[in-house]
């Protein structure tokens, strides 16, 4: 049986200077691939260690995929030929998913146009770490106390203020319901304003919406937009009782909806009982220029708004913190038909977000994204401009968030342009992937998210997407 | 107006003096109830100091109920007769939501016998904000990083082992799905098999479940139980296709289902194709004697099994942590039907949680509660034996978990007895609050959860329990 001898003061935990061993004689082909490794009681008696320790080794082994699970058998080593690459950064992610996933995992592109995410170095570890700890210290039976379903009052009431003060929207804290981001808001709202109605979503749009609706198997239908935001005379046509939609900034054309069309939007839901929108809000702090226009939940006198912001694009969507406000006759029915229903964030999050928030730090924080975005757009704008794609390309939607339309001049079919960005290692994504029915004249509009993509790369990736277009 | 002094050099924060100032006056009389405050700018205009800084001192008064807000009004002081006591407990639910929540706010039980609650000193915090402060400062990138969606790979990765170890169980970490709440992965369930299918719950059971089918408007039938779990005739007959059973400890008589009942359920699901059974196995880990039965996932060669399990009784139900293991055809269907759904629970929360279970804290922490549960449960039970109250009740169900079930001899309605109970402060809620329809036989058993009780108030809790059953 394997043997290995441990150095006790090293200061190295024994688990991990087991991992070591292992996983260097695997690399080194002293431990063949395929070869069952010792069982773990069976090992940890052998080496006169605890059989956690060993455990502790071969979940730190298989987890960076040196070694496979078999159900009922037992561990193996990997074949080295399937390894993920040795010295790749531990935090990637294809390095701790085996390949006994058997899934595909996520080629590695030079820029991903198509990746939403935020860059990771703008979340505010350092006083997210500090405002955590207090919370942890300070607040322990507050941490371990059921929450109301809405979530944590503290946080319900920085956020009525915030967006008092920030966006000028009056609501009660009563009435702000917090949850594990939007997509479980959807939920929630089919739930509650009942699977028989018909929902409507714009097209082009954030996909999500449209999905959910079809997983909680409701009508859901399509309605198309003009210069001005969703189609007044489609959506009437269509039937739709509630109506999903962007007006600070549509997703992903960047439309704003101006007053005249919100209006119109307002009228319509007032005109039948049991109407309803749903304003999603969901990047309106990160809004470039220009004030943004009053939200349609302020506007709305006849209570048939509901508003939906979140902290995905503003702080990370790894925290999983969004919220709604409800006008008070959903509340009601919300408070309860479905008063059973748990908050479903941690109140981990919810204290320390509500601190956050209060103490001022996510105003600074929005600042400080904003004029990040701004300088790295400009950069990207200019990068593209000055580069040899410069001529072939025109741009709009720049006005707000973390992404904007680009439509650039190439031959061939949109397959064919997407398949020799991939060569060049560039992620692209068409406008007509938001689209339930792909409109040909959009088959070369492309939605540009540029916010994980350091800026060092963007000349760079410029040219590379001139190459796809010119080898057309 | 209002003016104050301030002290730069004190080191308390301006907002805080502020807050503190404004907070005397009130409950001075000095401002009187009533009063208008200034507006948050000209206070500050007026103080010489930020906006920021008043508007955190109103936002402390506001959560604590010193002062109300009207909406595009402002803010006004609140009178102090309506206003929660001076001294109490700053982490008193009632002190942070103000009246103008228009809510009851929970009577304080001398002893809640209701309340599902973990004493919230068991939370392993001193840990727990250790792992947390490594993760947060090693794990930056994979923090921001969007995990697949059935959740972190290494926590699921833990999770298999911790199974395969602790509960005898296979399973692959890519079958685990991670989601916030038991609540929510109900709701996924019901979109992964469908509206059309019709479900079963026990009778009595756990409510939520029921709660969440009728929510889904699916068909929820419920299923008698007998001395053995659920009644196979009464399932067979009822036509389900999907059942949601608590072999381990069925909640709230704690009966285990025996081996036999467990082939026979098994039987049943294998009998019809798209027949499920969902096994929630919500607090098998606090077993108190005997060693737990294989897990009905672990027993169904014919994968028709789905596994639940949650860390709301082993950690705290605030963490919102629960997860399902689905058979591979399942999880199939999911990545394909339901693939655009994110993880629920933060990143985090998973990684945190992850290094816990791997590093042995959590075993070691499931050890601590257990014990601890018997050796209050005992003395709840002693305490009840020796007291007045103890010729008048019988006891069954203690071998698992945090509570069991208690039939008290009484004269006079349910609903008397209940009422004398709560003035002499004691909260009890009956077994017929699980059932569907109540059973007369069941009317004088209650669910006596004990987690949340201090034990010194044990004794007490028995005598008043006892005059109150007397006083009728």
């Amino acid at each position: 049986m394997l043997t290995y001898d441990f150095i006790e003061t090293t200061g190295t935990p024994l688990y991990e200077q087991l991992y070591r061993k292992i996983r260097d004689d695997i690399t080194a082909g002293v431990i063949a691939a395929g070869t069952r490794l010792p069982s773990k009681r069976t090992f940890a008696k052998h080496l006169g260690i605890s059989t956690i320790t060993v455990e502790n080794a071969y979940a730190q082994l298989l987890m960076e995929g040196y070694i496979v699970s078999c159900p009922r058998k037992g561990y193996y080593a990997e074949s080295l030929s399937e390894m993920p690459e040795k010295n790749a950064d531990r935090a990637d992610r294809s390095h701790k998913e085996p390949k006994r996933q058997k899934k595909e995992t996520a080629p590695e592109y030079f820029a991903d146009f198509a990746a939403g995410q935020n860059s990771f170095d703008s979340f505010p570890f350092t006083t997210w770490a500090r405002l955590f700890r207090d919370v942890l210290s300070s607040r322990q039976k507050d941490l371990m106390t059921k929450p109301p379903q809405g979530g944590v009052w503290e946080l319900r009431a920085a956020l009525a203020d915030y967006l008092r003060d920030f966006r000028g929207l009056e609501s009660e804290p009563e009435q702000i319901i917090v949850g594990a981001g939007t997509e479980y808001l959807y939920g929630l709202l089919v739930q509650l304003l009942g699977f028989d109605r018909i929902y409507a979503c714009e097209d082009p749009g954030y996909r999500k919406a449209a999905d959910i609706f079809e997983a909680y198997r409701v009508e859901c239908r399509r309605i198309s937009l003009d210069e001005n935001g969703i189609c007044m005379g489609d959506l009437e046509q269509s039937g739709a009782d509630v109506v999903h939609v962007t007006p600070s900034h549509h997703f992903p054309t960047g439309i704003t909806m101006p007053a005249g069309r919100r209006y119109e939007l307002l009228s319509w839901a007032a005109a039948r009982p049991g109407r309803y929108i749903i304003e999603d809000d969901y990047d309106s702090e990160l809004r470039m220029s220009g004030k943004p226009l009053p939200s349609l939940f302020g506007m709305d006198s006849g209570e048939r708004t509901i508003y939906m912001n979140t902290f995905t694009k503003t702080l990370s969507s790894t925290i999983r913190v969004s919220y709604m406000i409800l006008p008070p006759q959903l509340l009601t029915r919300f408070e309860t038909a479905m008063g059973f229903y748990s908050c479903t964030v941690p109140t981990f999050e919810q204290y320390t977000l509500a601190r956050f928030i209060r103490d001022g730090y996510f105003e600074k924080h929005i600042n400080r994204v904003r004029n990040a975005s701004r300088k790295k757009q400009d950069k990207l704008l200019t990068a593209i401009r000055k580069s040899s794609l410069g001529p072939l390309v025109s741009i709009s939607g720049e006005n707000a968030g973390l992404h904007f339309l680009m439509t650039i001049d190439y031959k061939g079919t949109k397959q064919e342009f997407i398949e020799r960005c991939a060569k060049e290692g560039i992620h692209l994504v068409g406008l007509q992937s938001y689209e339930h029915v792909p409109r040909p004249e959009h088959a070369n509009v492309f939605v540009i998210s540029y916010a994980s993509i350091p800026e060092e790369r963007f000349d760079e990736a410029a040219e590379r997407l001139f190459r796809a277009a010119a080898a057309l």
